[in-house]
Parts: C-alpha cells; sequence; structure tokens
C-alpha cells in the first residue's frame, strides 16, 4: 500500500496541539576561523534544554546530495511525498520564487492556483543567421541578476493574452518562472528549450490533445516575448520548460486530519502554507515576537501550527555567519516562552540548511528536534548540527517528521491488531 | 519523479575532481581472540585523520541483510540504482566472475557487452529411470570446485554454436556462468531449472516471440553440454537459469555528467568500470604504488577516479585477518599521497565487507569516509567499522554515496527555487 493512503487511512482526530517551528535555513558549516557552526556558535540555551529532552535527528529533504528550494523543502517538512504528487518543474519554480512582476509592477499575495500554468524560464540570445534564427546562447550570456529583473518587469508589462493573466517571476541571472493563470489550462507540454546552441528554437508541443490549445498560448507567449526583447543585446528571446499545470493537491486536513495555521511574515512561505491548505494568520509586522503573540493567540483554534523565521536563511545567503547566529539567540527565548504554552508536540526544524560559508541553500541533513512527553529523548548535549546526530531520531527523510509528529500527538490508530 | 531522473535533471559540470578509493571488502569482524576487527586492528595513521576530518558512515549495499557480490556492490557504489536497470541475474553473475573460459584456454579481456545472453548454470546429475530421464541431484553432489573449473574447461572447448561465441565462467562447487555472443540474442526465457530433484530438466521457454530463436539457442547449448558431460560421473548436466540479455546501461557521464577512469589490477573490476562507460587506466603492474602512480599522471583528464585495492578482500577469502590487516597498513602511505594532490572529494569507502572471520563476502554496513571542503565532519577518531557509525553520514544506501559526492563537488542544481 502506498504510505500515505496508509497514513490517511490511521488517522485519528484528537485534541492534541503541535508546532512546527521552523528556522529557515537552518544548518550551517563550520566557520573556518572557529571550526564550530553556526548553531555550535550560538548561545542557545533554551533550544539546548529542548534538545535535551528531545528526539534529535537529521532531515533529509530529497533524498542523498539534494539541495532543495523552498518549495520542495517546506512540502516535505509538511509531510508530502513529492514523488506522489505529480507537481511539474515550474510549479515547484513559482512556489519557492520571492517576487512577481505583474503588469510592470511588483505585486504581493500572488499565490499558485490549481489550474494556473507554470513554467520556468531562461532568457537566451537569438541569433539570425541567413534566413534562419538559431539560440546562440542558451543562457543569455549569464546576464546579470539586475539585468534580467528589468527584463522580467519589462516582459510582466507587454506580455498580453486575451482573458489570461500573466505573472513573471525574476530569479537569478538568466533564470525566470512564468505563470498562466485562465480557463482551461492543462499540463503536458514538451519543452521549448532545445537544450543545445546552433540550432532553431523548439516550438512546445502538446503531449495529448487536451493540451492543444494550452501549447497554443504557450508558443504565442514565446513570439511575444521575442518580439518584446526584440531589442536587447543578450536577453532577446526566453526557452520556456518544466511547463505544467499547478494540480489540486490535497491539503493538510485531508491528508493528515488537521486543522492548520501559518505564521509567516514573507510572501512565498504563506503562498506554500495556502497551497497545503492551511490558514494564514495575519502577523501584523515583521518582527518575530508579533510571529509568537499570533501563535499565542490562535492557539485554541487549530491543530498544528507551522511557525517561520526567515532571517536566518537571509542572513545565511549574504554569508553574514555572526548574522545567522543573532536571529538564533535572539529566538531563544520567544522559543522558550512557545515551549511554555501547553503544546503536546514541538518540532524545531528547518526547511534545508544554508550554511552561511556556502552563501546558499545546501544537502546537508537538517537538524532537528522533536518533543512531546512521549518521545524516546537524550543522547545530545545540545542543539546543534552535529550533536543532533547522536539523537534517537536518526537520519530521516524529511517528509517522515509530520508523521512522527502525529504518532507523538496520538494521532494515528494502530496498523492491524 | 524518479529520483534518478531527478538527479540527472539536476546536473551541472564544473572542473572538479573526486575520487573514490574503494579496498574491496573492506569492513570486517572482531579477531575472536582480541575482539578487536580488521580496522580496529590496523596501524593506519593517515586513514584514521583522513576520517577525522570526513563525513563518516555505514553503506548498506542492497537493502537491509543482502550481501552483494562484486557486480552489484560495484554498481551502487557508481550510483546505478539496480532496480531501475534491468539487469538480469545471468549478467549480474558474469560481472563478478573472477576467471572465463573461451575454446578450452582461460582468456583475459572479455567483457560482457550489449546484447550478450548471460545465464547461470549449475552443474547437475541427470539419471536415467527406465526411459525417463530425471534430475537426480540438482547440484551435482556439490562436486568440489577444481572439479567444476575442469568440467568448465571442458564445455568452452566443446560446446560450438554456429555463428556464436560461447564463454564459460567458472563458480564456487556446481556453480558456473556461460554467456553467448552473437546476433540477435534477446532475453525474456524462462528458467531450465526444475526447482526440485526426481523430474525431468526443463527445456528453455521464450516469454514472447522475439525470443523465441534465443531460447532454442540455449536449448543447443543445453543438449549439447548433456552429451558432451555424458561419461562424467556426477556432473553430467547443466542447469540454466536467471538468463537475459546484458542491457545497454547509462554511462556515468549520460547519468552524472562526469568523465571517469578506472584504476584497478584485476580484470573483473575493469569490466564493471567499462559496463558503466569508464575509461581504464594502465596500471602496468599489480602494485597499489603503481596504482597512485596511474591516478597522479592521470588526474588532469578526468573528472572522477575509481581506484581498486583488491587484496583486503582475497585475504578475507582465505580467512587471513593479519593478511587483510596488513594491506590497509601498506596502503595507508600511499592513501596519504593521494590526499595530497588536490582532489575536492575523496571518499574511502568498499563494495561490501568480507569479514576475515567469516571468509565471504557480508551484509554489514561498509565503512566509509566522503571529505570535501564543506563536509560536515566530526564525530569520529578512527577510521573503523564500528567508529564511522559515529559519524555525520549516519547509515545510508551504497547507491547514495556517489550523488553525495557530487554535491559536495557542487555538481547539482538546486531542485526547485
Amino acid at each position: 500500500m502506498e504510505r500515505i493512503k496508509l497514513l490517511q487511512e490511521l488517522v485519528i482526530k484528537n485534541q492534541s496541539k503541535i508546532l512546527f517551528w521552523v528556522f529557515d535555513g537552518i544548518g550551517g558549516l563550520p566557520h573556518p576561523e572557529t571550526g564550530k557552526t553556526e548553531l555550535e556558535t550560538a548561545n542557545i540555551p533554551a533550544i539546548d534544554a529542548f534538545a535535551r529532552s528531545a528526539s534529535c535527528g537529521g532531515l533529509v529533504p530529497h533524498g542523498a546530495g539534494v539541495t532543495p528550494g523552498s518549495g520542495p523543502g517546506h512540502l516535505s517538512l509538511f509531510g508530502y511525498p513529492l514523488d506522489q504528487f505529480d507537481l511539474p518543474r515550474g510549479v515547484l519554480e513559482v512556489l519557492g520564487a520571492e517576487d512577481v512582476f505583474h503588469g510592470g509592477e511588483l505585486v504581493q499575495g500572488v499565490e499558485i492556483q490549481a489550474g494556473d500554468l507554470a513554467m520556468r524560464g531562461n532568457f537566451a540570445t537569438l541569433e539570425h543567421r541567413g534566413d534562419k534564427a538559431v539560440i546562440s546562447d542558451r543562457r543569455a550570456n549569464k546576464i546579470a541578476t539586475p539585468e534580467s529583473r528589468r527584463v522580467c518587469e519589462l516582459l510582466s508589462r507587454e506580455l498580453s493574452v486575451e482573458g489570461y493573466e500573466v505573472y513573471v517571476y525574476p530569479g537569478k541571472e538568466h533564470r525566470f518562472a512564468l505563470l498562466l493563470r485562465g480557463p482551461g489550462l492543462v499540463g503536458g507540454l514538451s519543452d521549448a528549450d532545445p537544450q543545445k546552441s546552433g540550432v532553431p528554437p523548439k516550438p512546445v508541443e502538446a503531449e495529448h490533445p487536451e493540451a492543444e490549445r494550452s501549447a497554443a498560448l504557450v508558443n504565442e507567449i514565446i513570439a511575444q516575448a521575442t518580439r518584446i526583447l526584440a531589442d536587447e543585446p543578450e536577453a532577446n528571446t526566453v526557452l520556456l520548460r518544466g511547463i505544467g499545470a499547478a494540480p489540486k493537491i490535497p491539503t493538510l486536513e485531508e491528508l493528515y486530519g488537521i486543522k492548520a495555521a501559518a505564521i509567516a511574515t514573507y510572501p512565498m512561505y504563506k503562498g506554500i502554507a495556502r497551497l497545503v491548505g492551511m490558514d494564514v494568520l495575519d502577523v501584523g509586522s515583521m518582527e518575530h515576537a508579533d510571529e509568537v503573540k499570533a501563535l499565542e493567540e490562535a492557539f485554541d483554534d487549530y491543530d498544528f501550527f507551522y511557525l517561520h523565521i526567515k532571517e536566518t536563511d537571509g542572513y545565511a545567503h549574504v554569508f553574514d555567519f555572526d548574522g545567522k547566529v543573532g536571529v538564533f539567540e535572539s529566538c531563544d527565548p520567544l522559543f522558550k516562552k512557545v515551549t511554555e504554552m501547553g503544546f503536546d508536540v514541538i518540532a524545531l526544524t528547518g526547511d534545508h540548511c544554508t550554511p552561511a560559508v556556502l552563501g546558499d541553500h545546501s544537502w546537508h541533513p537538517i537538524p532537528t528536534a522533536l518533543w512531546s512527553k512521549t518521545v524516546l529523548g537524550g543522547g545530545v548535549e545540545a542543539f546543534s548540527e552535529r550533536e543532533v546526530l547522536r539523537g534517537t531520531m536518526g537520519l530521516r527523510a524529511s517528509r517522515d517528521l509530520l508523521p512522527l509528529a502525529l504518532a507523538e500527538a496520538r494521532r494515528f490508530n494502530k496498523f492491524g491488531a
């Protein structure tokens, strides 16, 4: 039996309260001068005490060696086995995007909906050779990120397909994502990327008859984009791939019987939370203390809370080791406070690691501590990247954390007699 | 999405250099007198120092409890998920065979090619009862290995199928393997082994029409072998099973974008390496020092090197605990030398364990240390069967080592944004 179906069948409801406290990009690597990681450096007595009473371990987000973006990282953490839900790469890209342009403006609160058609894109260089146009550079000479952002803004202003909304998500260098919203969009479209230079761009093709109208729309987008960008020196066309429609994915309530709320200050994380059916609570500011306040106020109304701290990842992305350490330290008393609110189960974890020495996400196991009154704790002295691996949880797939938490919350029946 | 497809999609190329130093049969078990394993006994200061700076753990070759032969052991180590590549048992047997007879002679350099038809065999005893011939012993009274070898040589001399080459691989006791090479061979053949004694042998049957000619050829081989062996007292027929054609499997370059070279002195390992598309470098002798010299000379020419040390396994197969310890010790300074060559990633590992006290391969986790500048190391004081399990790698599937190494070499893009 598929695991997810088994779990669904075993679910029971009760009055228990579960919290996932998520430090974005939580895990790090040793600082070259001290040999200590971010968590080994941080002075976090409350978190350390929590870890000593918890079952600690490391979460592997998507199998050995895979570095997840925020979309795949969070979906795993929420107990979604990505290999069993057909989430096209374009959808994962949009889920993880920080900004979005619409009509030439940066807009807020755009969240992917079932039926949206999402795709990844490269800006590329099209060159006219005789009477043929060929892709001379699939990455438009890896144009600088601000350049790429300007072109995304331009596209979002000029692209126009009657009856459809077009959203453009800037990425790093030549990368971006694009989302089409409107009636009758379906996936099953081939990539428009020829995968090599010196050949003409490939039109998108429908893999089945129902997708033909969607294919025509995407080809229209490509044709328009090529006209709009005609005068750009490098980024004068787009190559689209990973095109797919956002599926209706089951909510956390449908899968695991939990009414869930998200407490996050950045749009991307609110969007991912809504995708899995969470209510997004109003925090009212960007302050962590206000996130904790929102948690306290909504305590009675939900079974499961996801509280997201963004800044650990933010500092790590700019190689600011001390900045990241500081976020852990400033959150330590807030975390202590939530441990006193009466939760039955608390997980302290992350969506992926972002070591400050790398300045980017990584593939390393995510330091995690799971506490309840029935947890098998022990083995660790503190909460750190290395120390948790001595704990009783061991190495687990990220997607296993939620089932473990639900078990600790006594929300599963026995399997068989 | 299938994991291997996801990895393939994430691959990027760069200038990094990766080494897999493979001690065949690396892991052992405690000596009954000292209570210490082979690696705990060995004096290997350079390897211990390496382990202290590395991410250590244990590799499980094919799931809990499975003892792999050399073929499956190496393929997992090279990142091939065997459950996703249809490698018939006969092909795996041939890949792991040490010797091969052709035309009555031991020959060198025979390597399995796509389209070869490979099969496992038992010598068996056929008895005439009235007008019926029945299998009276499916294992020919487990004839001694030298006897079996003699019969393999005989078969290889006498078997003759026009237009096809026949290769016979001696095994232990009644076991052998056989390979047919020639046009139009396809798999999809039933076993010829009736699985019980007292019944007539079963002819091989084609499972689909395209396999009928191959079935007829294998039945012809069985009939000829039974005539050739008519005067043998015990091994007077053959039972063939696990029959299948060697598929074209993707190369390491196709799967992971790495140009790979193998440094090995024994034919079997060269064969497995060529199967996955590695270049096999000329070592010029059986000396480990010359293997290291070959590595040094080819350093600039490849992305990935597989360096194989056979003798650890060889000594363990003859229960020579001290002999195996001695190989680790004599390789320690050579290993130190390779750590100074400028590799970005080095894995010290094995294809399986061969505890000298067992005298055979085993199912135990393979002691492994993975080093790079970005590895999360720590937790171990030395490199040994038990100590590595305290490291940050934990227990992993063998097939996960290459993805981990490629991640450390920064050869994967992020999954999703």
